[in-house]
């Protein structure tokens, strides 16, 4: 039996005369990039040069719509209506889809970012929308979802492609959510057990939560975080790790095409 | 011998809460539609209703991108350089373009707004960046631009279909610019004189100018004033005038197909 | 025995090209201005025209800050931190006060305004970081707020004059809070029945709710709402009646000093 | 005879999750600070912090209002009409004011920032309104601009005290203007020529330029650049060489009073 898995990471994030994340380091170690699309972070520039950058590295494009917050990078929930999220949605990834036509590639998934794709795992009117506008603009495009959630959920009933995200960094509650950032328990800081949870989640389909019981869930895709020192130590001790562990590494678009 | 013209206004100007034009109105008097994208006016809500609209009453759409400028509609002029040009340009054409898609239309021409469309006239670099950036996203657009300007040659340069535009309501300086807005005589206010001008422009491709010298010019399309009450009696006269002198009114793709 | 009341009213609510409201009509009906501040709506050349005319009619002048949420004209709920709240309702402060200042005269009031004045109706630490804003940058300020709503306990905590304010159009829950705009009997259409809602308010300090009980709230001062004809004729139709039962409308500020 | 000069630096510049400059090791060198007031650069949150900053190291405090444009960083020119810097300067120094004196502290100076410094340096118009918008606001703020401006002009005419600002890594031309950055003579790269032009500047009033004429102008104020390591090291040499050769380095507030 063989087993594949995605590694994703944000990207495009800086804006302006302000730079964020180590883009060019991070593009060598994923398979999949989420590329900010002016509302939380990015601007046109950014945009045109990254989507450059992950075309000469063969890494799969995609749209990282977010919520109208520059000032808050997209992270402050905020209550738009299923329809407002509709729109953005679409707007974001057109804007960035006419980089990647121009440059000749091809857009491969999207990916909302943070309130963004914290709302819609919840609440299934939102995550209806933003899947409505994805297989609107493009009933090809692969929807990014916390792996259990709503959107994941409303990606398949409407009948796109999805890639169930899971966290090698955060523990799980219970019901399969990750644990709260403000709690003392939430992050996993030691990169072998980080690496050992990913191989579990995508071979057995299993993650073992915070009161010691499992959880059964899909690992399509593993998010990779492009800030600080440590998430690239990270990134780089799991693309070692997973080949060792019997586990293809490769863009989500390659494993549908 | 046959004469046809184009007849195009900006829309989608309203913003959140705050509304601007009458579109519903002025849809039924033109044949194309410059849809503003967000950056100087319009938001992704409204993108998504002008488009429709525009769709159902086949009124040929296209993008109005404009300067990052909300608080000055994109009427200021800002020293942005042509790489910046470029990428904005591209961005607000691929917003527009995902909602125009979703609706299964098709995108008609770009015209730049405001600030950006008075520097591409005469700065050829921007304008160069601009009409590459039209090219990039879908070489079918038609590209609309000041007659005479230095968009309009960028855009022949590159092998873009243009649209040479013409004001009926305002007049025309000897080398075939527009008088400032801030002179006394830059406005015609009787709608038989504007009616007349374009007629001349249209059928004989001349315009009389404030000297009273004759300028020679091409007029693809006329642009129509969507704000005031006298904007959309102009439109109207023009409307009924035209056909009576035997210019056929239609959507310039129309004419290329 | 005598009794007084405000009225308040929100404006200054225009943006750039873009005009909202009526404020040179309703400052004629009102005794005090809740002055947009540039984050929800207005600008600065906005606030200074809004300023003078206020300063003119002698109406009191109050700052309006609001979320950083133009597109979404401050309404919707976003999540800030208390420390957020702080900061941006200081700067908001700061900015119009220094038009108020420069025309020679003295800021009022502070109230927040939409999704801020109601997260802080019911958030005790947005409230309380809210009013310290308001003592820090001046502690003679007086903050408005919903009658009964933990900004004004906040408020009276800190030292701060508040005013409770009441309004004349909406219904009321048996809690105390007003009925959600969506439910049917949100709101009051009819100007008698509003008029009969606010002095008895005034007079009884009482308001027969939904279900036909009395709430007892204080009231400071009543909300008028700027936009649309009615509401013109509400505000004028209270102004009339207040006097004739007994009630003298003043601002606010006239009761404290 | 002695000499004094103030040492100015930008700062205040992240904004949001966005970081930029070294604020804390910058306020060490410097005895006034510029402070970014949300337009071009900086935020609520990191105004209030970087004011408090600036108190306790006693360096006097400055508004640095730009022009709205955060994506440009203020750089770009921008055609604002004089009521508009008018507006947009008292909007940014009364938001600023009301952090320094919540933190009990009184703001010294007030310097446009990039494309409005520059502006204001050429159009005697933005020039006169920067200044009356200052002079409305407090009269006793003091006025930087680039020595020898319209900016200084205006702030003088209008009775305001002004800092005649000089750059010690930037060549001069015949007519005191600085180099063009695009010019490969602009910068000073040599930490001693640097010093050395600014020392006597202050003691000599003098500065010699690129065609090795001498041009005569006022200096009581050097402009520190906060970005890069080298900056940083000419600071440190200008904070020593200073005193060596007889000029104290205060903050100009202090001169004044």
């Amino acid at each position: 039996m063989t087993f594949q898995v995605d590694l994703n990471c944000d990207m495009g994030e800086s804006f302006g005369a302000y730079t964020m994340g180590n883009d060019e380091d991070i593009l060598e170690l994923i398979t999949s990039a989420n590329i900010a699309c002016g509302f939380h972070a990015g601007d046109p520039s950014v945009m045109k040069k990254t989507v450059k950058m992950a075309l000469e590295k063969g890494v799969g494009i995609g749209a990282h719509p977010g919520t109208p917050d520059l000032a808050g990078f997209g992270r402050r929930a905020i209550a738009i209506s299923p329809d407002e999220a509709y729109d953005l949605t679409m707007y974001q990834i057109g804007a960035l889809d006419a980089f990647v036509r121009a440059e000749g590639g091809r857009m491969q998934h999207v990916k909302p970012h943070g309130a963004l794709y914290n709302m819609a795992a919840q609440d299934a009117a939102l995550a209806q929308s933003i899947a409505e506008a994805v297989y609107a603009v493009n009933p090809e495009l692969i929807l990014f979802g916390l792996s259990g959630s709503e959107l994941i959920r409303a990606g398949e009933r409407i009948g796109l492609r999805t890639a169930s995200e899971v966290f090698s960094d955060r523990t799980y509650q219970p019901d399969g959510s990750l644990t709260n950032r403000r709690e003392a328990n939430a992050l996993i800081t030691d990169p072998e057990i980080a690496g050992a949870q990913v191989v579990r989640m995508v071979k057995e389909g299993k993650v073992r939560t915070v009161d010691e019981t499992d959880f059964t869930l899909r690992a399509d895709t593993v998010c990779i975080h492009g800030d600080g020192v440590t998430a690239l130590e990270f990134a780089r001790r799991l693309k070692d790790l997973l080949p060792e562990e019997g586990v293809t590494v490769e863009k989500i678009g390659s494993r549908f095409s």
